[in-house]
């Protein structure tokens, strides 16, 4: 098992959506490897015609691209693990990933994006910006600029998220699973990219993103930090 | 099976908190009985201490209040029947519940509350005023004004629905099932209530909703609807 992941100029795996991959192989421990690539190896990587994303797996001399994607082959390929998608949940756990796209990438780019190509390997940093720059309609110094007076309405965001924790430790019950992954994932994005921090100390949110990173032996903690 | 449930002056069941059970028993094919109330009613239920809200249950000689509750309720009491929440689902149907709180129910009121207040039974409106002028801090006409310029707002807010929805004709999957019903709740209450349309025609949750109003022989359509 063999997991294509992305990385910054200090080898921290920055991807969000790389973290719900390796999160998933983790809570299933299923051993896997990592192959370090940069966004400028993205186009040399598969073969023909195929047109891979990060992350992609490498599994049985297959290759599988979107986190989705890969999550349900996992539970398909390895089905004495625990499942993370079931037929009730998986729906459900469809409009969380679409609630973490609008909910907390879509301000968290607005929050450290600028942060994380500055910390990018120098060979990505062209590719990053004229592509982001391009996607946002505007230059990636505007998109963070002004980013304390829009914490508090990302915090107020969270609502629901904070909400849910005061049930149970974390958004999939007493246990993690893949709704606290979808989410982790976006933190790791800025916990590797920015030190601006996003997260009041006393928020249920940030005693929840604690607990994720202790999850795996520290996986999430272990990873170099951006300073 | 008696559902307790608030009735307006033209004998609409508006509570969204009450259609997700009434659309609960239908899910699950309980036969059930209405038992109509209004607000100033509330009170007079139940016997002693217990204090209950709408919507409640009344089963075998037992009252039930709170909408999760209910649902855990039936689950449990009607094991041949469909079940709402498993225990892989249950954790992010209340995330889910959480965030048609704050993403509908909170920007709903702003859109249809006054207009729900001039359709409630002459001897609910003193009460509900009051009450709800002290928790928002405002008039009931202060709280509507403006309603046209917040429409996109909401519209944009139901993005993780809408994209949700891209993949199935349910929230819930092919068929529908409780975060249907934890939406659709909120769509009824403004359709009862308010004149005033929140959906745009061509939207995926415009058509969504006209599903959800033609479930179990059209149980939301045949609700009068506000004029």
């Amino acid at each position: 098992m063999l997991l294509y992941d992305l990385v910054n100029a200090r080898r921290a795996h920055f991807s969000p959506n790389s973290w719900r991959v390796r999160m998933a192989l983790l809570h299933k421990g299923i051993p896997f490897e990592v192959k370090d690539v940069l966004f400028t190896d993205i186009p040399s990587l598969g073969s023909g015609g195929d047109k891979l994303t990060i992350p992609t797996i490498g599994h049985e001399g297959q290759l599988i691209t979107d986190s989705w994607a890969i999550v349900q082959h996992l539970d398909a390929a390895f089905p004495d693990t625990q499942r993370l998608l079931t037929p009730a949940s998986a729906p459900v756990l469809k409009f969380f990933q679409y609630w973490a796209q609008t909910g907390l990438h879509g301000p968290i780019a607005r929050l450290v994006l600028k942060d994380l190509h500055e910390r990018l390997d120098p060979a990505d940093q062209a590719y990053f910006r004229a592509s982001r720059e391009k996607s946002y309609k505007t230059t990636l110094e505007e998109l963070q600029a002004g980013r304390e007076d829009r914490l508090d309405a990302f915090r107020r965001g969270l609502q629901p998220m904070r909400l849910a924790l005061g049930h149970h430790a974390y958004l999939s019950g007493e246990q993690p699973g893949y709704a606290d992954y979808l989410a982790f994932g976006a933190f790791m994005w800025a916990r590797t990219s920015s030190p601006f921090e996003l997260l009041a100390e006393d928020d249920p949110v940030h005693a929840w993103r604690e607990r994720c990173l202790d999850l795996y032996d520290g996986a999430g903690r272990r990873e170099p930090v951006a300073i």
